[in-house]
Order: structure tokens, then C-alpha cells, then sequence
């Protein structure tokens, strides 16, 4: 079966949105008037961002959902994607599940594939994706990580950590119950893109960025380009994993063995999270609220933005945390 | 060094003709009014696309050059790129001069990097590039594969056949003098986008697409978009490898020992030419010497469209020749 092929049957469908998609040297797109064209790219690679026996259908998913991710964090409708695609060989069902995964994702977010590249080689996915934003009278809609204000509040969307503990526990570096670890994995092999909730803060939020190499190196991002501090709440933070509040109410049923330092761990640092971590100023609490109950999305405030310079973590009762929670680093 | 620090210290530049750059969740694009969006992606994965030992500033100039084919095929004007990468280990003066190959074709062409991903895996380049084609009077003018009319001529711009020449020689599955090596591998390493010539070829051309995969397997996509058939003239074709016309031309100075057969098959279907294969109808033949001699980029004409499907080869002398000339694909 050749490259040409494969496209076909797997990826190419009718262009839709697009003026000319899957099959010539470009796809054609023509973004409506006053608006821009929010553009972002990521690269999977197998080993490194999932580990190689992941479901494909799962893999599909979240190869999209980690761009779309970026989207929401801008603010920006998804509009289109490309999907550049290197495998070590062509294995039909594999194709068959990735391509299921990857395009009822796109379908949920009327995001359109038109064009992409398959090769032969290490397995690797990389997706472009684009997506649109409004410009209202000359200033563009779109949420970037430069705009935190002293005494702005600072939120996360949903939960954190558990994506992280799931890959601990498929690595075998910590020890999960079987059926808890099937709901764990869920946030680590199928996260949610925060669309919804991107497009609602449009007006509200102040910075953005999405999470995904870990909380408190994600906030330094929107710390450094808005040369601004922060104070942060760890056990505000901590009480946003999913796994460990589970373990809470239901204690006695069953017992995850991890530190108060682990657990901290896993929500400030863990990664991977794709959760949208924004600013917006105090007096939009409501404002804030009202966005997260329209995307169904929860969120809750954990610290706010200082002035001063450096990133701050304080437990429940106010007390200083020490810092060593750094960020994954691909590199590292 | 961490990979933000690596994206700064090589890639990060100041946002010219994007809204905004390298540095937030998204670049932010906004295309003039009256104009669509081409795109196109290509991944280029190493032992596959290139020699692991390829020297790292031609691969930089390589793997945007691919890029800009395709929207030279689409006859865009290049607008900007996303560059994704994926490296073995941080090797500094790998990336520097992979950078400077790079950004110097990149600056050539006005094409400004305008976001990424860089990652630890395999090496692995994945660009997607963004470029702006006019609608007149609600009528796109991109070039496209399917507008290929019977009596059309079909050409195809510069030489080819030369860089799987320089493949197979650096392979040592055919031998080359040492200094034509030399010259021959710039056409594999280093191959010239022809963008000047496809946005000649706007009013011009009645369908193009770039050499990737070799000349035949190519015009078969034109075939196949537009319904049509062909007539193809192999010794035209084969004309056009310059290493070749070099050894007739000096002819007793060095010999290369290929059949005529091989010769042919380098042309036909050697692939990585990058080179334009376009068709226009026969009464505007002045008008694509005029875009020819305003691109300063050399066209040949190698056959002719017909309505009666199938591809068919001749010689210089009309005779029918068997085509075995198939196309290299990525997993044959």
C-alpha cells in the first residue's frame, strides 16, 4: 500500500471550511474579514510524550488536543489542521484506530484537516493547527501570556497531577488501585482542550497560557512576559488532583501511599496537564465565573499576581512554602 | 540548556510581518484582504529524507526549501513559517548551523519563523509554511493540480534526475568523479524553491505541482486531478540532468558509466528534484517564456496533454518507448 493511499483512505474527506484541502501541493484557507489566523504547532514523539503501546485511537485524540489546547489558551475558534505523520511501518488497524481518535476530536470542534505529510520512520506526529480570532476595533481578541497586572487572580481550569501520576503508574514508579488507575489514565491519554472556556475569557482574562509542562513552570512563562511575581497556594493547588480528593472521600476503600511533598509535586510540576492557567483582575470574579459556568468548565483560583518580582508558594494558613517544584523540561 | 533557552537563542526573532511571533501559545497572523492562506507541511525524517552525516546548514536550507516548493507550485508568495524539531541530544553547533541555513533561505524569500516546538527524539524536522495567494474578482489564483486541458503543453523547470545522482553516488551505488560530486549533491542538498517562477506562472499555468517524488509519478497527480492524459518525451527529459549534459559536454575530461536506461530512469523518476512541472495551454508558449526570463528560471517543454487517458513515453523521434518509469514512494 503506498504513501498516497494510506492519505486517502484514512485522512482524506470532502473540504469543508476550507477552500481546497487534503490532495494539492497546499490547502487553501481564507480566514473571514477582521479577523487573524491564530497558528500553533506541537510534536509528539513516541517514548518521550506517550509511551509507544498507547491505544492509537487515544493517541489520536490527544495529538490534536494538546494544539487545540494552544488554541484555547489564545482564545482562538479551531478552524483547520495539518498532521505530518512518521511510522515504522504501515499497520492498517493502527491507521484505522488513530485516524478514529483523532478525527471525531476534530468534528467535535468543527476543526478540519486539510493537508499533511506521511513518511516512513520512527513514529512521530506533528499537527499545525489553526484557528481564528476576532479583531474589535484594530486591537486583536486574542489571549496572550503578556497581560497579568498586580492584584490580578490568578486560575486554573479543572484538575491537575493525575495525568502525571497516571504515566508514574504505567511506569511503575508508584502504585495505583487497577480501577483507579483506568479513570487516571483518562487525563493523562485523552485531556480535554479548554476551547470553550479560551473563547469565553476572551474579554476577561488578562494572560492566558495553557499547562502542559507543569503548573509553576508554565506560570514563570506568564510571569516573564508580563515582568510580574506571584504568590501561589500550593494546598489550594494540591486539592485540584482528581486522584488524591477520590482518595480522600472515599479513605478506607482504598489508600495511595504518596507524601503531602509528592502529592504538591504532582499538581505544581506534573505536566502534561492541558489545562488553561489565566489571570484576569479581581473585580471579574464574576465575570470569571460566569465564563466558567457558560463552557461548563470549572475553575478555581489559586494565587494572585504581585508586583514584586519571583514566584511565591504559601500553604492553607499563609505560611511560606519553599520552591522546588520546577517544570519538566524536554531537555532536562 | 533547556529547551526554551534553545528556541530563544537560535530561533527567536523579533516579530516583522506577524502580529506575533516565537514566544506565546500561538502566532497570530493576519492576512491582507483580498487573499487566501496557502498551506503546506512536510516532515523530514533522517536515514529517510536526508544522510544522518548531511551537513547541517544544507539541511536547514533543505528542509524550508521543500516547503516553499509546494507553495511555489501554488504560485503563493511566502509569508512565514512554524518549525518543528525533534534532536537526538543538544548539539550546539549542529543547531547554529542548521539555524543559519535556515533562516538565510527563510530571509531570502521574506518568510519569517513564527512559531515551534523543539523536542528530544530521532531527528525529525517538521515545517509547515503559510503563504498568500490573491482571489480576483471572487476568483482564486492559486495554481492548482486539476486544470490541465488536452493540447496543453507540459513543462518542467530547471534540470533533474541530478539529486538521486548525488543519492546514489554518496550511497555508493554509482560512481562520480570526485569534483562533479561535488557540484551534483547541491542539487540533493541545497535545491532551489522556484518561487519567482510559480507566482510568474499565476495567469499562466493551467495546473503545477513540485517534483518530489519524481517526474512521472508527479505528472500522474496532474493526470489524476485533471482527467487527462499524456504524452511525455524522455530524451527531452533526460536532456535535462545537468551532470550528464556535463559529461557530453567535456566528454574524454571524465565518463560516467551509466546506460542509457539508467540515465532515463534518473530523470524520469530519480525524485527530490523540487523542480516546477507545469502545463499551459499552447498559444500562451510566449507568455511562459516571458515568465521563464522575468523568474530568471530556466523551462523546458517535455510533452503534451491529452484527453485520451494513460501516460505515454517517446524518444526523440517520436517512437513509442515501455514506461517503467515509476515513481519513488515513501513505502514502496
Amino acid at each position: 500500500m503506498g504513501e498516497f493511499d494510506l492519505i486517502a483512505r484514512y485522512f482524506k474527506r470532502p473540504a469543508r471550511r476550507a477552500v481546497l484541502g487534503v490532495g494539492d501541493d497546499c490547502a487553501l484557507l481564507q480566514p473571514r474579514p477582521g479577523t487573524q489566523m491564530a497558528i500553533s504547532t506541537d510534536m509528539l514523539v513516541a517514548g518521550r510524550h506517550f509511551l509507544t503501546e498507547t491505544d492509537p485511537c487515544r493517541l489520536g485524540h490527544k495529538s490534536l488536543a494538546v494544539n487545540l489546547s494552544d488554541l484555547a489558551a489564545c482564545g482562538a475558534q479551531p478552524l483547520a489542521f495539518t498532521l505530518a505523520l512518521s511510522l515504522p511501518r504501515v499497520d492498517e488497524s493502527w491507521l484505522a484506530a488513530f485516524a478514529q481518535g483523532l478525527l471525531a476530536l476534530a468534528d467535535a470542534h468543527g476543526c478540519e484537516l486539510i493537508g499533511g505529510d506521511t513518511t516512513c520512520g520512527p513514529l512521530n506526529i506533528c499537527i499545525t493547527v489553526f484557528g481564528e480570532v476576532p479583531v474589535v476595533a484594530g486591537r486583536s481578541q486574542a489571549l496572550l501570556r503578556s497581560g497579568a497586572q498586580p492584584g490580578d487572580d490568578i486560575y486554573v481550569s479543572g484538575t491537575l497531577g493525575d495525568a502525571r501520576l497516571a504515566l508514574d503508574a504505567l511506569l511503575g514508579k508508584t502504585v495505583l488501585p487497577d480501577d483507579v488507575l483506568v479513570a487516571t489514565r483518562l487525563r493523562l491519554e485523552q485531556p480535554t482542550p479548554r476551547v470553550a472556556l479560551g473563547l469565553a475569557l476572551r474579554d476577561v482574562a488578562s494572560a492566558a497560557l495553557d499547562v502542559s509542562d507543569g503548573l509553576l513552570g508554565d506560570l514563570g512563562h506568564i510571569l516573564e512576559s508580563s515582568a510580574m511575581g506571584a504568590t501561589v497556594d500550593a494546598d489550594v493547588a494540591t486539592s485540584l488532583i482528581a486522584t488524591r480528593a477520590l482518595s480522600i472521600r472515599v479513605r478506607g476503600q482504598f489508600n495511595i501511599n504518596l507524601s503531602e511533598d509528592k502529592w504538591r509535586r504532582y499538581a505544581l510540576s506534573g505536566g502534561d496537564d492541558y489545562e488553561l492557567l489565566f489571570t484576569a483582575p479581581a473585580h471579574l470574579r464574576e465575570a470569571v465565573q460566569a465564563a466558567s459556568r457558560a463552557s461548563q468548565t470549572p475553575v478555581t483560583r489559586i494565587g494572585q499576581i504581585n508586583a514584586e518580582p519571583g514566584l511565591r508558594l504559601i500553604d492553607s494558613q499563609g505560611q511560606p512554602l519553599a520552591n522546588s517544584y520546577t517544570s519538566f523540561d524536554h531537555f532536562a
